[in-house]
């Protein structure tokens, strides 16, 4: 099985079915996605063309003469079934349906007719964005680069039931120098879906956490199994909570949103974060790689008191502790702190603290039993620091997570430090919440 | 009195004191800044230079032979008193101290010093970043314009104890297009104090809504009741709120931080937003200078469905209310909006909806009397809109909030709306939050 899901991130040949040469239609921009990144072979398919911006044109999937492994269609909604049955004719392993207008929109019958037109192909869709891989460069999403950038190649999988949603979160990562290994969205879920996909995920060595947008499950009980034995950090949205919600996501796809609570407790049984929001799905994953956390006790390092004490205050309502590190740290750290730097938890270096006097602390604070975490606050505006701070954060047996709050400055530095797999997080709270969420996984 | 706290902001004539030619020192950033964008006249003094980079350079404040409205000065903590001395003789009306080192590491006699040397000036400091004011380009901010960008003129008012969060606020605010009137960092408070600040900006024409960061307060009565009588929007921050964050505040600017409840009842009771984070303090500041919104029922407009359910779920769980728009609008909406899209609330106009749709449905829910605020959440990555769609934002009769995740190309229309006076979120929680904020003040 794990075979026919692997097609759609690691195909050798792909169809295009709709490719066209109008730049404002999702088939040209999915076709341009494959010339332009993918390695393995791609059929452009449209009845009414010969040849689409200087590579041959396919008028059927049956013209094609060389084994497909995946076919991405987007072509009006009354057209796939017929499409589907030509693919599964010619024995196309896998095929994803851009369309929408099925049963999200009242058309049950027309999604009827999809799932008796596949036959033995897995189907991921319809009325979905598909497949983004980093690494091999399956790119079927119809929003062109220039306005969604596309996320460099890292270790957090997403899956997510909406395609808007999910687009909006990889451009988002990728903006921010978050990495990703895959991206899915699953649509309407007729065939494929969410347990398909965690179970896939699970086995995946290049994904090392997992963050999903579901806005319902069709098998609660596999689902439940699937996500508690998926090996693997996995942080979960849940949309339509509400009774409000719930309406919402009955008009959107279809799915019903069932009782929030139910979910609720067995994400908890099942070792999943619940995050309560975008913000917090998109700040727990970055988290949830980070190296073990044995404690709950944080050493807070800052140049700024003011940020010192938001983030004492987050600590304390986020239910973690201060640490106390031990003499002889405090002693080392006297060494190369400022004049007038305040050594305690928080450990104020202030205005004057240089990169050194940064490195040292930070060194000291990661090597000291007491401490099961270290949150290091950074404002990049200040003069005193050059730019060799960026080096001082690297990975090491705790976590080590950043705060920096800024303009463009710091978001260059920002992402120079994410690349080197340290979370960065834009205000002390979000980094506290995210190292709780971190603890309580753990 | 106000004229006194006005030559901080709008002072004819500026001595720097402690003005370098060394780019790191923080005398040198701050006679650059003056001397870049200020249209008043600039005098930079050192005992050891004659010039700075072609610019006279004198020797004492003595030296200077015209009136000085405002002195600024970062020299070493023990040279300031004879600095405060020699400019109350020469009848300075304002000084800035930036230096750090006073009573906020334990030196409280020098604090003494200080207050019986500023004879009778108005002192800001010590331990501050000072003054920025976008109009009349006063600018004490010690970190360099290419670490820290400066917001463009707005309408909030921005006064934070602490300077770096102070700083990291601001540059934030400059890099998402948040303009601000005026920026003051009050440090130890040995003169100048919130209180001085609040009543100052009450009746400032620029400032709109102010934005408060404090520590804490020595005259809780007085603080109070400037807070009730502003006539603003004010948000407030108040750190150190926990046991542990009083702790950092004693070690930070010196000031007790009192009890938290007290705080929270009495800023409820002047109508005072409080906010929880940094976070909050960001997004309420932007909200508050928006129209009145008269009840609670809100409608969602979206390209996006998943988007739709995680804001009716925010709407529910922030306890406002979905509105529902007459049959006459949704008949009009009709018109305009995509084949399939949902035409309810939210009101989901599909990856489909073009800029027309989005504008029409806008101005459709703006004018139906059902509805109190417009939520519009758009994914710019979408092809089907066009650039036009920015200016289907525009300042009504009631709160039109926009939410846009997103990468670069997101972040560039984002400021563009904002610009226009519309507030823009990142996530839709954020925006409900602050729409809330928005309607519990009014």
């Amino acid at each position: 099985m794990f075979d026919m899901i692997d097609c759609f991130f690691n195909p050798k040949s792909v169809a295009v079915i709709g490719a066209s040469r109008n730049p404002k239609k999702f088939g040209n921009v999915i076709l341009n996605n494959f010339l332009s990144g993918f390695t393995g072979k791609v059929f452009p398919v449209n009845p009414n063309a010969d040849e689409i911006n200087g590579h041959k044109c396919f008028h059927s999937v049956s013209e094609i003469k060389e084994p497909i492994d995946l076919a991405v269609i987007s072509i009006p909604a009354p057209l796939v079934p017929a499409a589907l049955k030509e693919c599964s004719l010619h024995k196309v392993k896998s095929c994803i349906v851009i369309t929408a207008g099925f049963g999200e929109v009242g058309n049950k019958n027309l999604d009827q007719e999809l799932l008796s037109s596949i036959g033995k192909m897995r189907m991921i869709g319809p009325n979905v964005m598909g497949v983004f891989d980093s690494s091999t460069r399956v790119d079927t999403l119809f929003s062109p680069k220039h306005r969604q950038q596309r996320p460099d190649p890292g270790s957090i999988a997403f899956v997510s039931q909406s395609g808007a949603f999910g687009i909006a979160l990889l451009d988002w990562c990728a903006s921010e120098g978050i990495g990703i290994s895959k991206f899915v969205s699953l649509g309407n879920k007729l065939d494929v879906n969410e347990i398909d996909m965690i179970d896939y995920l699970s086995s995946d060595n290049k994904t090392k956490s997992i963050a999903l947008y579901i806005e319902g499950t069709s098998n609660g009980r596999k689902f439940y199994s699937s996500l508690k034995k998926a090996g693997k950090p996995i942080v979960v949205l849940k949309a339509g909570k509400t009774k409000e919600g719930e309406r919402a996501v009955q008009s959107h796809t279809g799915s019903l949103a069932g009782e929030s609570q139910v979910y609720s407790g067995a994400f908890r049984q099942a070792g999943v974060i619940e995050a309560r929001t975008i913000e917090e799905l998109f700040d727990f994953s970055k988290a949830l790689s980070a190296p073990k956390m044995k404690g709950d006790h944080i050493q807070i390092i800052t140049n700024g008191g003011g940020f010192g004490v938001v983030a004492t205050d987050a600590i304390a309502e986020h239910g973690l502790k201060l640490g106390k590190m031990s003499d002889a740290s405090i002693k080392r750290i006297h060494t190369v702190a400022p004049a007038n730097a305040t050594i305690s938890n928080p450990l104020d270096l202030t205005g004057d603290a240089s990169s050194l006097a940064y490195k040292e602390s930070i060194v000291t604070a990661m090597a000291d039993k007491h401490i099961d975490a270290v949150l290091v606050i950074v404002l990049f505006q200040i003069p005193a620091l050059d730019n060799s701070i960026v080096d001082v954060f690297t990975v090491g047996k705790k976590p080590l997570f950043v705060c920096a709050t800024g303009g463009e400055y710091t978001q260059v530095l920002k992402k120079m430090i994410e690349k080197n797999g340290i979370p960065v997080y834009p205000t002390p709270d979000r980094a506290v919440k995210s190292l709780k969420a971190l603890h309580d996984y753990q």
